[in-house]
């Protein structure tokens, strides 16, 4: 079904005209010769080109596919639908338009000198589904070299979603991010990403959880990224095993793989736990177990169930939201603003609405206002 | 006013869906999880990326800015709203979407090392204003690494316009292409493309006239493609002005610059002769002083004269053709076939009309239908 449906309709998304082209005179405006005047007022005032083209409105979708949903490295052509989605995502929901830019390159060095060329056309390059641990390289110096955001949203969008829910969640459960303990457990591109963006936001415990168990700046085998984190989250070097982990932990974040939470995990966490697991599409424990465990607030990836958490409530709202002031990137107090317009968009939540609907229209307009104001609170806009 | 045009609506294009996104199922079909089903198609069957997604209706518009019309080397940002006419041409012309890849990158090596990579996302590319001599060796080099066409429309779609305009007008005028005398005035891209693609179309006497005079192989100066055509149209190496190549011409097709051909030159030519004065904005001699000096026929670059002979004639067709059967590229079988198309479209030839008009809407279909016959007819095509 999914299938008939992308093959009877070739994808998903077009390139459209939004001039018509019907007279001579129409030609003339649009074509040769009026274009002229257009170049040549980009040619002596360079930012005019937000005036004058739709690279102010324009998203790259940047990925080579490297590192697909649940699929891993399917490779820049088979990723297409995936990407085709996200632009599809951020029209609909954030009413920008956004163009999948499908590099086959699997070298993070070589993508970003193919990547940093294409900047002049758009206004925001979303990464996504980059490989980790290339795909923090490749952010970092993409973001350094050009002055458009760079946003790898397997990174930020998951972080973000996540803080969102968690606001709402602890708030439900008596609790504040400022005591509570937190187990984030997969320490890739988004549990990383969520560990930094939850310090961003002043939690006061958090502990992050790969396959070796707890990790620490000593833990053989990290990566960069993976070290700086470790010894950012866990400074006295505490061991132990996810179980270990998890005995009477107030907040449980899975970003890692289906089924590695159990029941008697849960059981094992603080009274009224919160338990976001968002393992794609199965979840590392699925909402009824969850439930069944005892957990007081339950989130997933999946649509099925209540609490969707999924990086689609916040990357509309972010690109729009840059976009709009023209803003030179995404800090962190943008990220933390985004969360919280989140949470705040759900007008009265419960255990069972701890973040917006996915489809709901008004989420990326509130998302891009507090973003734009973060933005320029932080001198990171441009107008 | 063009600016105001561009200014108002902040350029062009825009990239929109093409299925609803409205229900959660639709969500989960588009997106999350349905999405997969499709990757894992691509993944399984490469060749169903043109099932799957809007790979085969997509054609990329690459350009450096370079060699933007008659403005020079204006950069990959103020060349951005040719690039977007262009596209806007082809998705009102043709009923193809067509994307702008702007790239920041002078250097024809580097711009190739770039391109290669972007291939995944479209079925054509259609290369624009990037300078010569460095555009032959970027098209020929990324056709031989690609398996989708690349068409550098600045060559060939002038040379197929120009054709195009020729049929008609030399059987008005009595002739044919194997007796006419032909001159061409400037081997830039345009003009080298043009004198091939008439040699292809079994033109007996085309002579080429760049700064230096008529051109031959031991012109001092010329770059290899120069060269190969000054070789094949002037074997015997004969040398002369333009002037003294005009004497007795029938036909004077000028891509160079404005205001080079006198009427005294036009005098000089045979009896009804044939001018095409295609310098932008301002012809090599204008429509008035042609028809007053005695041509018979005269056509001009310019919307405001009877026959404007523009690439735009082309390349909506050629695009929309060759997509339309998988072609691996565009040979010359199809650019002769779309060239016979577009002269057969003009329904009752006359002086002042030897070629459609630009806006006509039923002229792509005619295109592409030659095109993709041609195409099938030489094996360059995979469906």
């Amino acid at each position: 079904m999914p299938l008939d449906f992308h093959r009877e309709n070739r994808g998903k998304i077009r390139v459209d005209g939004k001039v018509p082209l019907e007279t001579q005179e129409d030609l003339s405006l649009a074509y040769t010769p009026g274009v002229a005047e257009a170049v040549r007022a980009i040619q002596d005032d360079p930012s005019t080109v937000y005036d004058h083209t739709t690279k102010g409105e324009m998203c790259a979708v940047v990925s080579n596919g490297t590192a697909v949903l649940g699929l891993g490295d399917v490779g820049p052509e088979a990723a297409i639908p995936v990407m085709e989605g996200k632009a599809l995502l951020i029209r609909e929901l954030g009413d920008i338009s956004a163009f999948p830019v499908m590099v086959d390159e699997d070298d993070p060095d070589e993508l970003i000198s193919v990547v940093k060329r294409l900047h002049p056309m758009f206004g925001f390059m979303m990464l996504e589904d980059i490989a980790s641990p290339g795909c923090f390289r490749v952010e970092r110096e993409l973001q350094e070299e050009l002055d458009i955001p760079v946003f790898h949203d397997d990174q930020h969008g998951a972080a973000v979603a996540v803080l969102a829910g968690l606001h709402n969640a602890l708030a439900l459960t008596g609790r504040d991010l400022e005591h509570a303990e937190v187990v984030v457990i997969g320490a890739g591109a988004a549990g990383i990403a969520t560990a930094d963006l939850l310090l961003a936001a002043d939690a006061g415990d958090v502990t992050l959880v790969d396959r070796p168990g707890i990790i620490h700046g000593d833990t053989p085998g990290l990566n960069d990224e993976q070290r700086d984190i470790a010894e950012r989250t866990n400074p006295g070097g505490t061991e132990g095993s996810l179980a270990e982990a998890l005995d009477g932990a107030d907040v449980c974040i899975g970003l890692a793989t289906s089924g590695i939470v159990s029941q008697e995990m849960v059981r094992s966490m603080a009274d009224d736990p919160i338990v976001f697991a968002m393992a794609n599409p199965d979840p590392e424990i699925t909402y009824d177990d969850a439930v069944d465990a005892g957990a007081a607030v339950v989130g997933t990836g999946r649509s099925d169930y209540p609490n969707q958490i999924n990086n689609s409530l916040a990357f509309p709202g972010i690109v729009k939201g840059a976009l709009g002031c023209n803003a030179r990137g995404v800090n962190t107090e943008m990220k933390l603003a985004a969360a919280r317009a989140i949470a705040d968009h759900v007008d009265d939540p419960s255990p069972d609405h701890v973040v917006p609907g996915s489809l709901d229209r008004t989420l990326a307009d509130a998302v891009a206002a507090a973003v734009t104001d973060a933005g320029q609170e932080t001198g990171f806009c441009r107008i």
